[in-house]
């Protein structure tokens, strides 16, 4: 791999309210094209501290993108600190000035001439046009090196590094077919899929093998180059093949979609609807289920049950069991299934209850607790979960947990 | 402010999965001290560049937080990096060792050789202890300067901070108050917040203001620094209050609260509660509701409507007014918040349908077209919105937008 390194400027980028995203999306193309990013530097607005972090910059890596100082305020110095660190004087380029005065114009705003500052370039440099703002990106080659300079915002950065940076770069780098892959496991912890699939992936060191724990499971992201297409596609398929036989059906998805995908793909597939009634997840179930587009088709709706007697009023629970049993118990997570379904006429009805906390918690019943069944033409289905964290982790664990439950109904 | 510098070690943090986030733990903490982060440089596990970031950072920096790398296996190079840049020879700690091994004994595991390596200590450092994992971090004075290893994991790297290196830095640094305050505005797009605040903001430039679009809205960030305390709280009481002035209603928090926190304080403080009859949000509105702790003492529960039969069922919206108006109409909106609030007993019933897309929207109804109605005892309102953005964001807006209507309701 070729190396690269990513700088972004700018000091709100050194409070904690504010994260550089743009190394993100550069590092994801620069992989793309077999370019490794091997530093990323973050450096606030000013001129000495900019000035060391390029010039460590240039003398260890070919590729250097630096986001951010190109606007017009007194701030933004990058424009001015790279062309005095590569001793290239500044000059307006014509062209840019004139898009920079047309764009005021367009929008009907008077020009500050501070503005003319984003059309300096420095010697030799090539622009790159902005047509999403007035700072225009620069392309510098220098002494072997080549030095990008993109603005900030993403919206601009992306759309100028995909329209102009990745035709330049594809014809200086080596042609490099990269594919990738990723593998989503559920109901497995990271280190138990790290284990069973450690002799597997050693084993075919020519592909990059990364474990990522995500909110929604595991994720396994498989990715090899090579100059030859059918060489990188075949052995990311023996690779994926092998690991989808050691791991079996905890691995809901290969294509990189969401276990909310995966639910919808099965729904639609199987002519079948859904309908929830959900008491601790207070709505997240079914606004996960909703956030695929088209979910219209399968899914009818459901009941926030927060209260006793909503889920007697929307599900039907009888208020003696309720009575009885405590609102989070097996029968009364199985009459909420069963009775969501009744009310909807869907083909399956899920209901969940149980102890999100902090408060609500009690001996027998603690923080954690969680009754998710399932209620269908076969019949019903009840599971007990205790799961750790605080009320939004055991909330999103419930709700993963539903999902799985109709994903593994509809599978068999 | 002091300068400091934040080293965080790890190939995983240079693709395009993962990022650094301590650092701005660390960089809340560290500000909170009147220690100012002036870089932030993220490398991978590869000795002679972390050797050259580590060199670099010692040349200019007083203060350097290193994260990461302090694992049992060969990829883990911080320690022993450091050990060789400071020219401090390691040696076994024989308490960590002993730690090290009981913490293997007591989860029944045995431990493999490897794990020893994080007993090795570099001389003249302290080890500070770590409860959550088997990795110490490791606190050096050298030269003038404080150089400070923390294991990567987030939950091991805050306690370790703040229950062993806080108390340390309060010895060592001047002791400065510093306070903050945090304004949340709704309504308002961010140009017109900062273009009518920046003359109050800029006649005080004792203190650091800044502006950040978050997803809920536009967030105003007062901090300020003073060995006075009475200085400190003054300055910023009179700089709020101004900015809360200027601003008026449209500002909904001022201690950090969350629309949601707000609405809820409002329903428990007018006795009030609250249900919702949800299509185009599928579930979002209840779920924000119900992240707060304590909902259930006033959020009763809801109906997500997403067919039309469930309209009728839940909210007993007439087929025939659907048939006529269509399921995305201010007629149907308000039926949703009346029926849901007749249906519940809630005081409050709020209303949500609209085209979330990307898929069914048409010339008259587009995507983002989205009415919300609100029904309370004093009779029914309703408004349309046309929301940019993607199904997701249409979503968000519409959720917030509920929320709104429900505190500028109950404020007056």
């Amino acid at each position: 791999m070729l190396d690269a390194e990513i700088i972004a400027v700018g000091s709100e980028l050194l409070t904690p309210f504010r994260q550089d995203t743009n190394s993100l999306y550069l590092t994801e193309k620069l992989n793309a094209l077999g370019i490794e990013v091997r530093f990323k530097t973050i450096v606030g607005d000013d001129a000495s501290r900019l000035i060391a972090v390029l010039g460590a910059a240039i003398k260890r890596s070919k590729w250097i993108f630096i986001s951010g100082g190109l606007g017009p305020t007194e701030d933004d110095l990058t424009r001015e600190v790279v062309a005095q660190v590569l001793n290239k004087p500044l000059h307006e380029d014509a062209a840019t000035r004139r898009r920079i005065e047309a764009r005021f114009v367009r929008v009907g705003r008077s020009m500050s001439p501070n503005n003319l500052r984003q059309a300096q370039v420095p010697e030799g440099a090539e622009v790159l046009e902005n047509k999403n703002g007035t700072a225009p990106g620069l392309w510098i080659e220098h002494e072997g090196a080549v030095i990008v300079l993109l603005p900030g915002p993403p919206r601009e950065l992306e759309a100028i590094f995909a329209g102009q940076c990745l035709t330049r770069l594809e014809l200086l780098v080596p042609k490099t077919i990269r594919r990738t892959r990723v593998l989503k496991v559920i109901g497995l912890p990271e280190s138990e899929v790290d284990q069973r699939i450690a002799p597997l992936y050693t084993a075919a060191p020519e592909i990059s093998t990364t474990i990522l724990a995500a909110p929604s499971g595991i994720e396994i992201h498989l990715a090899a180059s090579s100059a030859d297409e059918a060489v990188v596609e075949s052995s990311l398929a023996e690779l994926s093949e092998k690991i989808e036989a050691e791991l079996g059906d905890s691995i809901f998805s290969t294509g990189g979609e969401t276990i909310e995908e995966v639910v919808g793909r099965y729904l639609v597939l199987r002519s079948k609807t859904l309908a929830v009634a959900e008491s601790c997840t207070g709505g997240l179930l079914a606004e996960r289920i909703t956030q695929v587009p088209g979910s219209s088709n399968y899914f009818l709706g459901g009941a926030v049950c927060y209260s006793n007697d909503l889920k007697t009023l929307f599900a039907g629970v009888p208020a003696e069991l309720i009575a009885e049993h405590g609102a989070v118990s097996k029968p009364v997570a199985q009459a909420l299934a069963i009775g969501i379904r009744k009310r909807t006429g869907a083909s399956i009805g899920i209901g969940i209850t149980g102890v999100a906390g902090p408060a609500g918690g009690s001996e027998n019943k603690p923080v954690g607790l969680v009754y998710i069944s399932l209620a269908d033409e076969h019949g019903v289905q009840v599971r007990e979960f205790r799961f750790p964290g605080d009320r939004d982790r055991i909330r999103q664990l419930s709700s993963i947990a539903a999902l799985e439950m109709v994903r593994r109904r509809l599978r068999d």
